[in-house]
């Protein structure tokens, strides 16, 4: 039992550095001014350090050890923090630390190497750091277990239990029954639908609509707010304090309202988790497809419905008569569902998405395995783009260097997004045998959604892993079928049905 | 040499905690939701027993004592840093820390004991708690030096180098000369000139014109921001990140501008310290009071000067035709100079200001050295505003309970407010000597007066003491007869002129 008080101790202490490393994030992302940053880098930086020290301190170390070596004798909810403790020692112990910190500081340049290289469309002056980042990751990897794929290890890193295997068999399915529907969508499809949502929409209303929907959403503000900054992005430190930004463009108004609905989605379940694991390591979403699944699940299955807007078009047209003059329901339906082959995942449509995982998921995969080298990856990415999208980026700005994640380390992050949204609609299959979706969108009455959310998964935070999620809520375990289901019913309905 | 290596690296350490729960003080105070002040005190809580437990630490205080030992070897910066270090250690070594714990319960308890007093007008529920308050000050302060008069020792905390006998020597110059002249104006004043600025202001026009003064002073927003809160403040990190608020009423349109102005006199001076402070003790202003003196000069004597609204009263006016129609730059300069008896303290004008210190100094005084008791506190109180200001409060809710400051434990606070105040009026008549104020006001160039405030005091952070500030900038030790004459002067021309 002493063990037991040693290691919450330990937490709490941790978790407090984290609160406060977390909160400057926060800070940094929405106002901290320019030159802010200088003193802030060399202050934090004790602090990290400091926690560094607390999280590898021997003391800490051997507390988790001792309670693994005991496991059967805990209860679940402890079982399940000792391993989540232990796995976190594990990945970290077996690296000799000289290598972590020539590591650290990789990544570290390695921030600026990739934004100039995107800038200059310069892929080469950011390759070397590139295969010195994936070389690292696969002897972390292997580190950890010597036995295993390394890029198995790296892909449970972001979704626990998830392997190649699961991710080829998921893949495989979109490839096989996807993109010849997305091909046949982008062929049938006439025109653009969404242009008068091109025109000036005043930012000041824009906001006034986004806080709007932060109560249909039914956001509790008292534990909660919501900013604006570059990227948007949701932030908590607990359930009673979740926050989330979304970003204005005059002449894109849908930027900020399904980045503040996508954003909703994972503030909503972060709000709902309960706070008896504020103390735990079992706080917060449980993983990052999970997450993904929230935030896609409100952006896209609830935002982009017909009986949405059906509710707060009217809403929008008030705030912006001159725009919307002659805008139809239907008219505002097929804008928001509008699909198009683009270079940009971050600008991508709901049913092209998945196909921009697709490019860096196999192109990972080969890396980790040696099938393919840093040399090759441009003109790799762009003949993925053109198999899947039929079409190819002119540079590699828009292409392999467009996103930010490699260049921060992160290999085995990407698939996470496509198999967040498969899972949100293995979810809605669920949730269709027992809500009336429809109705209650259409009514305005979200909050019987998010009940729904609460209860099935949201309150859980990180105690089951997404696995055990997904088998109680759906009573099976991970099927894409549902997925591309979903899209090609919604699709066929919208681009292909004669009308 | 090792030991002063030490020293620097305990006050990095020391510093960095600092930092983050300073920054956690800001989002506090302006936009933390209501329900995540549970989670923070939590984890703030942990944070600043590690700070305590750093800065209490028999070696920090070790490193600390030895450096004192052979103070005369040090430079002059670092002896300025080891005697400042010496004094806050040797501030709590001496308490029991039993007493330490009871008063920090105490102090916590007592801020809602005396926000329900406040609320309620209840007097007597509050006493109990500002006696213990009174008698653990006196008794702290004897800890640290039993031979001074603990009231010294506490104006000291505050105001280093201010005793009784100068303060005693200011209050009184105020008593003989600027009470009688302060009733002369109230007598003579025979209209409010101010009435139109409580016509609706729309508050989305007042950030505009606080935002404008923003420029106006030549704040550096690549190093700072202003925001809103409900009490107005000034917060910094470094002169790298200063940031203010203000408060915006829409009945009181200067409520808004002369908050942001005070305010933004508070971080010029922060934004103006010389960085190489940084990593030491002698960063930030030097004193409250010195900081007081330029929140005062920019808010009273730029701010409420004829020239100032000579320069930006058409903005004003640009902003608010409706409500300014008619209005003259003579009306203006009357309504930012209006002079009322007023119950409430941080409502004061310029002139009643000082009086309102004066009767909380003739109460702190007498309170430390036993000469009256907290029974009789909200009589003396009413009485004392009476005797200077010619009003008498109804209930002690505007009365003894209208500040936080005493139920917080802050003893000695009050008196820095005028005694900056004062110490603005001395600096002005140094200043005038070398700058054409009313030119460089008129003509926009604030900047000049910023650029004269750093080199004379801003930039030295607290590398020197108030006193040797106001000596090197005005060539004289502090001398009030500036401040009444200042006051007699400009309040001579408004009011009691024959015009």
């Amino acid at each position: 039992m002493d063990l037991e008080k040693k290691f919450r101790e330990d937490i709490k202490k941790i978790k407090a550095y984290v609160y406060v490393l977390s909160l400057a994030g926060w800070d940094s992302n929405t106002e901290a001014p320019r030159n802010s940053f200088r003193r802030r880098g060399e202050m934090l930086g004790v602090l990290s350090k400091e926690l560094f020290a607390l999280q590898t301190n021997p003391n800490t170390i051997n507390t988790v050890n001792k309670l693994y070596d005991q496991i059967d004798m805990l209860d679940d909810h402890l079982q399940r923090e000792v391993r989540k403790a232990k796995k976190d020692i594990d990945k970290i112990v077996n690296i000799p630390e000289e290598e972590y910190l020539e590591y650290r500081r990789l990544i570290n340049d390695s921030q600026l190497v990739w934004e100039d290289a995107k800038k200059n469309d310069d892929y080469p002056s950011f390759k070397e750091n590139l295969a010195k980042i994936v070389e690292f990751n696969k002897k972390f990897a292997l580190y950890y277990n010597k036995d295993a794929n390394p890029y198995d290890t790296l892909l449970d890193d972001y979704e626990e239990g998830m392997t190649m295997k699961e991710y080829d068999m998921f893949f495989n399915a979109l490839k096989t029954d996807l993109v010849p529907f997305v091909k046949k969508v982008l062929d049938a499809k006439k025109r653009d639908y969404s242009k008068f949502i091109n025109n000036n929409y005043d930012v000041k209303k824009q906001e006034q609509f986004c806080d709007y929907l932060v109560d249909v959403f039914n956001f509790n503000r008292e534990s909660g707010l919501m900013k604006k900054s570059v990227h948007p992005f949701t932030w908590n430190t607990s359930p009673e304090d979740v926050r989330f930004t979304t970003k204005y463009l005059e002449n894109y108004v849908f930027s900020s309202i399904f980045a503040a609905i996508h954003e909703l989605g994972h503030a909503i379940y972060e709000q709902q988790i309960s706070t008896k694991y504020d103390d735990t390591l079992l706080s917060g979403g449980t993983s990052m497809g999970m997450h993904e699944s929230q935030s896609r699940f409100y952006e896209n299955i609830i935002g982009r419905s017909y009986e949405f807007w059906d509710a707060h078009l009217p809403k929008f047209k008030e705030l912006y008569p001159e725009q919307t003059q002659g805008i139809t329901l239907s008219d505002m339906y097929r804008a928001v569902n509008q699909v198009e082959a683009s270079l940009i995942r971050i600008e991508a449509d709901e049913l092209t998405y998945p196909l921009h995982i697709m490019v860096r998921y196999d192109i990972e995969r080969m890396l980790i395995n040696d099938e393919i080298t840093v040399d090759e990856l441009p003109s790799i990415w762009n003949d993925k783009m053109e198999e899947y999208l039929g079409i190819r980026p002119e540079n590699d700005s828009e292409g392999v260097l467009q996103d930010v994640h490699w260049s921060d380390g992160m290999i085995g992050y990407f698939p996470t997004y496509a198999l967040g949204t498969a899972y949100s609609a293995q979810i809605y299959h669920a949730m269709r045998k027992e809500l009336i979706l429809p109705k209650l969108i259409k009514e305005n009455q979200i909050d019987k959604i998010n009940e729904w959310l609460k209860e099935k998964l949201h309150k859980y935070g990180s105690s089951k892993t997404p696995k055990e999620l997904l088998v109680m809520i759906t009573g099976e375990e991970f099927n894409p079928k549902y997925y591309i289901e979903y899209l090609k019913d919604k699709y066929s309905k919208i681009f292909l049905s004669r009308s």
